[in-house]
């Protein structure tokens, strides 16, 4: 059997960088890098990510994320702005990439998302509703006809690192109590402005009355989700939603979201973003 | 003349250890300590700052902060909870310093602020109304009849110094544009739910539109700081208010109360926190 990938998925972040050896629409193997990039280059950087899966066979190699350009304005289809290449000087690589894509107002961006708004809709076609993407950045995604209608992005997830880290640092890895955190979110929707006051109550009460990790996370994420959810209300109210994400994360904004009763479908991250670099593999590749 | 200090004065945080060197209420000299405690033991790095200072007689420090315990709950007068004290293993040091304070509902503690409010009411006699202390946490004291009724802090700082680095690094040093940041806080204060989702619209403005660096900044810390003033509401309005501070970040604050109708004094802060220790040294250290 020929283990030789025929193309390489790449997801770059400057926190996260995956690829995935692939056959078509067959996972053969995968590499992740998580911290800052080390190498000087990004070309130097991309090819020491992917050298376990090159042979001396030329591959093609589709990326996305913010190795790129940002490109179109939305609304349009999340491939619209076809594909970027670049010579990276070794003739084994054809390195190709989906441009990111811009919002004139507000004025807003994304780098890697809507490969997996692609993705999604290969997944399901005709699908119209909202897709939220959680992470260090959590987006919401307003679908219709194919296209990327509008978006918006949040900080929630970066704001959530650094307040458990200095408000509740014995607490960064625990469980999250679910009752807890469905009250919080609860709390935050109809007190927004609140839940940054209530955080030094939450360190407070860890520290004098020792406060139990899994309440303490719980009362932490589910404020700053329902916070985010306060804001993003225009987004998931009466919309047929996706949430696109894995592991914990993307469970507590189902759960949140359901205890507004809204419900919303877990789509898996990782295979909605290969889907998405397969379709634009197959349909901009091909490209001049 | 004499210069050897009567007794040291101390602040003494996580992120930033001051020391004083007094005569009565005379500063003869001044070191600061930035960044995390370098020292295995509290005693050694406390040493560590204060040796400039010390000669082969006996002097009193009396310090303020986060060495010490949580004592007395409010309402109670600053300095209620009296000193405690500490052998250090040095015959040279009396080691004496400030309680913290904790208060039950919502649950909050301070360690360091109490001695500020201290020493502002002994350069105000008599005075009532709402004392701010805007800093990585910034905290709102409602003081009456010479005694903290209430408190509320939050971690607006912590906050902007991570999105400030995120969104906008190139930012992070800029000043603030004047009318931008008063246009922002009113809008925070009008939506506050709408900030965080306004941070990643300043990012994508600076990377699509190159948005200057000092309207980038004024709109971030603007945003934060209307949250704050619109969640603390009750602690600012018809009240008579003081920003203890220094620096830009205090006159942020004040221009930002000034803009909502609610002018504040501006009161520096190394003068008051060596008034407030004085003050703890004149009434605590005598006693036993």
């Amino acid at each position: 059997m020929d283990t030789s990938p025929e193309w390489i998925a790449v997801d770059w972040t400057p926190v996260r960088r995956r690829a995935w050896a692939m056959r078509g629409d067959t996972v053969l193997d995968t590499v992740t890098q998580v911290g800052p990039v080390e190498a000087a280059r990004p070309a130097e950087a991309l090819l020491g990510l992917i050298s376990v899966f090159l042979s001396d066979a030329p591959v093609d190699v589709m990326t996305c994320g913010t190795l790129g350009p940002v490109g179109a304005s939305v609304p349009c289809e999340p491939l619209s702005d076809g594909a970027w290449s670049v010579d990276i000087g070794d003739v084994r690589v054809w390195l190709r990439g989906v441009s990111g894509l811009r919002q004139k107002q507000p004025v807003d961006m994304m780098q890697g998302d809507e490969t997996r708004v692609a993705g999604f809709l290969a997944l399901n076609t005709d699908w119209d509703g909202v897709i939220c993407l959680p992470g260090e950045h959590s987006r919401w995604i307003h679908v219709s006809a194919g296209e990327i209608v509008s978006f918006q992005t949040f900080m929630t997830g970066v704001v959530a690192a650094t307040l458990l880290d200095r408000a509740v640092p014995d607490a960064r890895a625990a469980r999250v109590d679910g009752v807890t955190f469905s009250e919080a979110v609860g709390d935050a929707i109809a007190k927004p402005e609140r839940v940054m006051a209530r955080v030094h109550s939450i360190h407070a009460e860890a520290v004098l009355d020792g406060l139990q990790p899994e309440i303490a996370r719980a009362r932490l994420l589910g404020g700053l989700i329902g916070s985010e959810l306060a804001a993003a209300r225009p987004f998931w109210l009466g919309q047929q939603l996706a949430v696109v994400g894995e592991g914990e994360l993307a469970q507590l904004y189902v759960d949140a979201l359901g205890a507004q009763g809204a419900p919303a479908a877990l789509a898996d991250e990782p295979r909605v973003t290969r889907a998405g670099l397969a379709t634009a593999w197959r349909t901009l590749a091909a490209a001049p």
